[in-house]
């Protein structure tokens, strides 16, 4: 009789698109915390045991921080290579980027180090020239074909043997967070490949980014860590503790910005984030940062600016292009390639270029950038430089600055979308920076020019450096990208995690404030919210207010004149009627009351484990055919003498549902669902079971408010 | 019959010491909030209205960035002047600070400038003499009768106008943030008190800072500004929100970090932290921030340490002095006083020793601790000085600081708890680096003596400067810190921004990690937490967790052989009835049932409002007599022909009251009624009405959970 009281296989588990139950995987970790707790007891070898379970959160919080740096740190040196591949090839070794190669040479100076022997260009490997016209064009097509062939490998890997390697990952991680199963999205396969095409993207030159995507990367790894420890890889709610941490130790990575990286999984990507997670992520943050500094010594983790998000792919949806995804990428990597190489600011990596615009013209530089006419009576202090005038480099600059801008718009645009893995942070930084130095280099000439200018008046003297435009190029970056993913704290933290610029902590964050602001006012969805709108994902998202008056009686089903709500009666109905119920009806599951008359609550039954149960009873427990009556009560019914042996179901009986009244506001049950993340919710009046709100239902409610009165959201 | 159907005064308002409820305060703000944006559509008047409605939070933050940028400038400048006044005097204004007084000196070095002539120590205004031991012992006289008038004002100003604002006030905070009513703790009063008590305190040279109750402060600002604006000041939960946002801005002027101070009210202090909060809180931040720089150019905010908090004020509970808290005060200032007169690095204010022991030995440095025996045939780079035998002085400051180190220890034990504003941040992180930089020599002299220890071999060459003293003072200051006050991501951004030294994120993140293990393992309540339950305040912490396998049924009331639950029947119940009722009984509310046999449940009243309906009825209401039938039903119940007027009640009836069922884990319970903030919830079976859980019920039963089972809340 007591036989359903074994778990049988497969219970508590969940079906891919479906959303778990918070709640329960919570009260399942703590029977299994509770069962080793006191079997800790009774031997030293079950005490140690319970010791390394519950270490085991740290564990699998370093083993993701080593990963996650050590692949952090390949890819890195990986893109390093392959981008200057493009250009040429290091002759002592052809797995050294320019700058290993060059790295030994005996030249002092930047510029003759630039030009070490080893390191030969295409033209000059293959026709030995390296200047003129000739060379010129075949460095071109070198350029354009070792673009394109990356490029094609990479849609193609992705095509064959991962289509969830695409995209950056940021919504869907968001999605899967917040409760939703999307199997096979942080696989095996998907680490693999994303990791290898996301080297060949960055190489090929396209308007993306690395960053986002290795946040999906670390969480593949996290994902993984957490296969390997029983703890985590039965239960998903403790699973997706893991993946919030593994995506703040992806951000750390992306950026070198360990608390950054926290902040952003705080504030951007988690769902259910207690303080015990804060601190793993913490931890799992500054282990991935550490690794990653060990790997990549020459790498400067500061200056060099990463990591990048999904851009405007509603736009993308409709194109034709679409349907043919490798086509579509080759086009777009032609144009890039044809485009970018002749503009020096496009044809330099976007991060050498956001840092170049970063970078204040200090006396040595020997940018561009910095071609001011330098009076030849001043005595020159090395750091503090003047306001000068513009010399004829600048001026160059500014139109090629001006027509990267608008290319790298338009590109940006096309890029994301395509079936490859991308981000949007590095575009819209370097959109924000080429803006932005644009802007300072305006103002340093006004404030040169017109010293006696009221605005300029107070705090500018004549001979003074009192405009830089490199931190115009910062606060430009910081406010494009706040405006495309509204983030505000974790923004800023992170900007000055990237520049060491701790003192320009006030301008970054009002220029955070002011870029969320504007931005609001166009709509209040960030980018990832967009995404996974248009992808139809079921994501409550924490940040959007319901402020309508409904009441849990307008949404709960079923609806006037619908029939009535399919429950299940405590022990009068038999196998044959449940199956044919289940048969009928596709619901998630189904209340339990005493009787359909008193319609007084009990317990909900899932629809799953339902079918499991029956299945396994049929198969293994004797006596059981299809007018057996089932019941949920702890004692049989008492039946008839010849009636067949009944089935007990008490076990896979939720007896704690979730209960809210018909007069609930609407407002508190969207709260409920969020804070609790639960599945559904029953409605009852005066104790009698009137109806069920699924999460679907609450969003389908949400999206009709909002339709119907979108102002009311604004502003609030 | 529908009088009632008007609000009437002080419904929906909250008696001091009780708890309020959130989904109710967030209901009211919706309908305020409905109703304003309904109204918006009549005219343009009103639609101009509704925007300063909607714009009023960020206006409000505005006010609270400016109030407390200014106020805790103003502090910093008088604790400045008082401090130096204990030593002496300016003589060109006597309200300048010694540093302000030897400003305008025409002496330019260091030395010289400290003893500029305007500025006379007390013994050479006094009697002429400047060295000599009549003049120590006159200066240190004056030093003491000083600190112990200073110490005095503060304790009997506290004593006489504001009791509230002794401590450094973030329990409090904490517990007024997570629902509680504490009237008067953030009143105007306790805003100007320990704002003037502050200084006083500070400047006295107590073992405590300013910082912890500087977050009291801009609390209070916060309180006095929501109070402007009916959308705040009426509705506890909005003002809660601002306050959040006050404690963040109280950290950043209190620190010179305005993002430390976001994590600060994000990790530490809030309850309720939706991103709504967050922004805001950021922006208070960013204007706070702003106004104390834009105030106070001379002082550096960013090498100027403050912060401070409560220390082990459970030892002092018992204490025979606790009882004289005047007495207690002079006493321990007149021990503090004459203890750290003699000792510099006690002599000198806490942060300026935590400044020094952060601060590196560079080439111009002229302190004690960098007394180093210099090679004479070393040229002398002015930042990279290579590892050097102690000189003397080490020794002297090693022994100095040993010392010191004993002292502020004990000494802080005994000056937390006094009735003066206090906190704990500054002397915590004094004797962290006070152990840090001991440690630090220590390392550094042996890795000195001894290149050839296999610890040292690998990476610190003869010659090289491989060991920094300071940064081991500051990692000290951090771990103490940490663990304390068990932060962790905002302890680290608070560091940093503090120091500037974003390149040692990783040892501080290492520290912080470190020190929070170490301290768990001891105990997993933080200084807050141990205060709020030292004091018995109804806080859920959403730290702990709450793994036993109680259920609802073992927790709520009645017990079993208790009298039943007190209920009130829809329609059957006389106004006399309900009196005697709510005279009898304590509660906070009553749930209302259809009838006492059929326990179906149909809403909840609270007390409160009874009481102030009844009252209403029976002045303003003809025909109310004790007799009368109260009803909660829509329509009226049918009465015998010569019955008295009905009283109708449904508009103080709460229509969905929160439920669970019996067999729900507490587990369940405790996480609904952290993340919703219930007051109470009604137990029900079968939807029959069982019993009743408090707040208090569940706080009463984790704390006897965990004293059964201390271990299980360990290593989780």
């Amino acid at each position: 009789m007591d036989f359903l009281d074994e778990p049988f296989p497969d219970v508590g588990t969940y079906e891919d698109f479906h959303t778990i139950d918070w709640l329960r995987e919570k009260s399942r970790d703590t029977d299994r915390h509770r069962k080793i707790t006191s079997k800790s007891k009774e031997s030293i070898w079950e005490f140690i045991k319970s010791l390394l379970d519950a270490w085991s959160g740290w564990v699998v919080m370093l083993l993701i921080g080593l990963l996650a740096g050590t692949l952090a740190g390949v890819i890195d040196l990986a893109v390093d290579w392959m981008t200057d591949l493009k250009e040429g090839v290091c002759l002592s070794a052809f797995w050294y980027s320019h700058e290993q190669c060059c790295w030994t040479s005996n030249e002092t100076t930047f510029e003759d180090r630039d030009k070490c022997p080893l390191w030969q260009k295409w033209s000059e490997l293959l026709v030995s020239q390296s200047e003129g016209a000739s060379a010129y064009i075949l460095n071109y097509l070198m350029y354009i074909l070792w673009a394109l062939l990356f490029a094609f490998l990479a849609v193609s890997l992705v095509r064959v043997f991962a289509p969830y390697a695409c995209g950056s990952g940021i919504p869907e991680i968001k999605t899967i967070l917040s409760g939703f199963i999307i199997r096979g999205y942080l696989g095996k396969w998907t680490l693999l490949i994303k990791t290898v095409t996301l080297v060949l993207v960055v190489s090929s030159g396209l308007s993306l980014g690395k960053e986002g995507p290795l946040v999906h990367v670390a969480c593949c790894c996290g994902n993984f860590f957490s296969s390997l420890f029983s703890k985590y890889s039965k239960n998903e709610g403790k699973r997706r503790e893991v993946l919030s941490a593994a995506a703040a130790a992806g951000v750390s990575v992306a950026f070198g910005a360990p608390i950054g990286g926290v902040l952003f999984s705080l504030e951007e990507v988690s769902y259910y984030f207690p303080l015990k997670t804060l601190w793993r992520s913490f931890f799992a943050a500054l282990v991935a940062a550490f690794t990653l500094r060990s790997i990549n010594p020459f790498g400067n983790s500061r200056l060099v600016l990463f990591y990048v998000e999904y851009h405007t792919p509603w736009r993308r949806k409709t194109t034709r292009l679409g349907k043919y995804p490798v086509l579509e990428v080759i086009v777009v990597t032609a144009i890039t390639a044809i485009i970018a190489y002749p503009n020096p600011y496009t044809r330099q990596s976007t991060s050498e270029l956001i840092s170049e615009l970063f970078n204040d013209c200090g006396a040595l530089e020997s940018s561009q950038l910095c071609d001011y006419i330098n009076d030849p009576n001043m005595t020159r202090p090395v750091d503090d430089i003047p306001d000068r005038p513009a010399g004829v480099g600048v001026y160059t600059a500014m139109w090629q600055l001006a027509l990267a801008l608008i290319f790298k718009i338009v590109i940006t645009i096309f890029t994301f979308g395509m079936k490859i893995p991308s981000g949007l942070f590095i575009p819209s930084m370097a959109v924000g920076a080429m803006a932005g130095r644009m802007v300072g280099i305006g103002v340093e000439q006004l404030a040169y020019h017109h010293h006696d200018w009221i605005i300029f008046r107070n705090w500018c003297r004549p001979g003074a450096d009192c405009v830089t435009p490199g931190l115009y190029a910062m606060v430009g970056a910081a406010a494009c990208l706040g405006g495309v993913t509204r983030m505000t704290v974790s923004l800023v933290v992170i900007m000055f995690e990237l520049t060491g610029g701790l003192e320009y902590i006030v301008p970054l964050m009002a220029a955070a404030v002011t870029s969320k602001w504007v931005a609001d006012a166009f709509g209040k969805e960030g980018i990832y919210e967009a995404h996974i709108h248009l992808n139809g994902y079921p994501f409550l998202d924490v940040k959007d207010e319901f402020t309508h008056r409904t009441l849990a009686t307008d949404v709960m089903r079923p609806r006037r004149g619908e029939p009535p709500l399919s429950v299940l009666t405590q022990d009068s109905m038999t196998v044959e009627d449940v199956e044919t119920l289940i048969k009928e009806t596709d619901y998630n599951g189904f209340p339990v009351v005493v009787s359909r008359d008193s319609e007084r609550l009990i317990g909900f039954a899932q629809r799953r484990e339902l079918i499991l149960a029956i299945k396994n009873a049929r198969q293994r427990q004797e006596g059981i055919v299809s007018n057996s009556i089932m019941y949920f009560t702890e004692e049989p019914p008492e039946l008839p003498a010849n009636s067949p042996h009944p089935l007990k179901l008490r076990r896979i009986l939720n007896l704690s549902p979730f209960t809210v009244t018909d007069h609930t506001p609407m407002e508190t049950v969207v709260d409920i669902f969020r804070k609790l993340g639960l599945r559904q919710c029953l409605v009852t009046r005066s104790g009698r079971l009137l109806g069920i709100i699924t999460k679907k239902d609450v969003l389908r409610h949400m999206a009709q408010m909002a339709n119907q009165d979108p102002e009311s959201i604004m502003f609030n």
